[in-house]
């Protein structure tokens, strides 16, 4: 069985309470308390050896787990508020430790964001996995999911793509907040982050929104020295991709206040199977990173 | 330097935003959203090796995970409302992950708590770390906070302590959930579970509330087999420790309605020092599981 229909047969145990307005599948579910804004959460985790190398510092490790996260927020056309730290660590190093939380703490400052608890275990090895709970909100008329497409609407990306883990980008990306805040409610209600690879993302919202994708791989910015494999594959991006209405085209490109971050027309979604790709060379089949494998 | 003075410099880093009505250092954090009911979130782990032996099943590891947050939010006076899940394991097995989930699903039904997101990730070794983050609700007239016991105060605790590893209550125990509805705010508006240590836990009580504790050892109720010392310190218990003022002493022991959770008073909370502790036997000076010894 493959991740995707691995990971819905698992969400398929989980019946819904009538507060939860997005459940698992998307960047993060949505809760609607009553309040004016809606709640984010999502979780994420960076494991040693997998996310980072043994030679990554402990602020730079910190700075991937919650940017990563706060990219989860973004995607969702959100802010982030509140986090909580769920660390396994061996050994349980002060120096390591406190360089670690200083690394969250300096940019949890520099979002505005809270750290209200954690937990702090010994892994029965040497090693770390390091696990980050956010929680955000968003205006009502700012949320986007990926299942918003809609047919006809063109697909966009922030950035650029590929080469993320040899590049170093993966650790120094900056979340593409003020982006999607810019974006989310007046030009796109649908919306995700690049993690494990453009093509899959891609390939997910369009099956969310039960449309099929015309993909123009040739207009995918790539990282410098980037093959197209790369871009198209390899994740750890955290870019955005969106869908914008034919409409809003022109007022979108024209209005785009971020000159140090790339906007590309990248695709288009139109009706058909929905999660089928078009426009790919024929050694493009493979669709991102799988857990499984 | 000792845990909880290595945590407290830790949280020291972490200025809170002004819905943070209680941050790191309870059972939960708690969030005024401005809501009626106050929100509550935690998170907690299991490591195997750590927390469960390699012959635990997966439903059970999923049991002991999610009822040791449950139980974090029981203390707070509060009911659990939605859980994330984080899972780095290795192997990536479906048949483990499938039964862990399950039992997941089948616990937190029991409890009308919703999953609503997760991630899993390979671990880069053969084991499992696997966080859970917890986020529940509470009447504002409930909220229960470690730092709320008074002078003169009688601590009183739920269940039997000790040899919890042993006899696989760490595995089997109940959240003391219906206990601690039925306290809060009527009986107590100052508790905390014992996850690490009956003493260390209750000496926490005792310093956050800005007393001394005058334990009694010989009125603590042990688990079949338990040592004295084993019940003060030994930790796992998932029982609640909470401060009664004397005036309600005799009306909470004819009120209790659960013939099966024995009810013990244990100590007193007095002036002095804050969190030093009298009535221990010379030997009993171990005060619970250091996670960094």
């Amino acid at each position: 069985m493959n991740e995707e229909s691995f990971v819905r047969k698992l969400t398929a145990l989980f019946p819904q309470s009538p507060d939860v307005a997005v459940g698992p599948g998307d960047d993060c579910a949505v809760l609607d308390l009553g309040t004016p804004d809606l709640i984010l959460a999502a979780v994420d985790q960076v494991i040693s050896e997998v996310h980072y190398t043994k030679d990554t510092s402990p602020e730079a490790i910190a700075g991937k787990l919650l940017k990563r996260n706060i990219s989860d927020i973004a995607s969702m056309g959100g802010v982030p508020t509140h986090v909580l730290l769920s660390l396994a660590v061996n050994p349980m190093d002060e120096n390591w430790l406190l360089a670690f939380h200083q690394g969250i703490a300096n940019l949890a400052a520099q979002y505005g964001i809270s750290v209200i608890g954690g937990d702090m275990a010994k892994l029965f090895t040497p090693g770390q996995a390091l696990s980050l709970t956010i929680l955000g909100k968003v205006e009502r008329g700012k949320l986007c999911l990926r299942a918003n497409a809609g047919e006809g609407d063109l697909l966009y990306a922030t950035g650029c793509f590929g080469s993320s883990f040899r590049s170093g980008h993966h650790l120094t990306f900056t979340p593409r907040l003020k982006e999607a805040r810019f974006l989310a409610g007046d030009f796109t209600c649908a919306m995700q982050d690049v993690s494990d690879g453009l093509l899959k993302d891609a390939v997910r919202m369009a099956e969310a929104s039960g449309l099929a994708l015309q993909l123009d791989p040739d207009s995918v910015p790539r990282r410098e020295g980037a093959s197209e494999d790369s871009a198209l594959t390899e994740g750890e991006d955290y870019e955005l991709l969106f869908a914008v209405p034919q409409r809003l085209r022109s007022r979108l490109e024209s209005a785009w206040p971020f000159p140090d971050t790339p906007l590309s027309c990248i695709g288009r979604f139109v009706s058909g199977t929905p999660g089928a790709v078009s426009g790919l060379k024929s050694n493009q089949l493979k669709t991102g990173y799988d857990h499984f494998r």
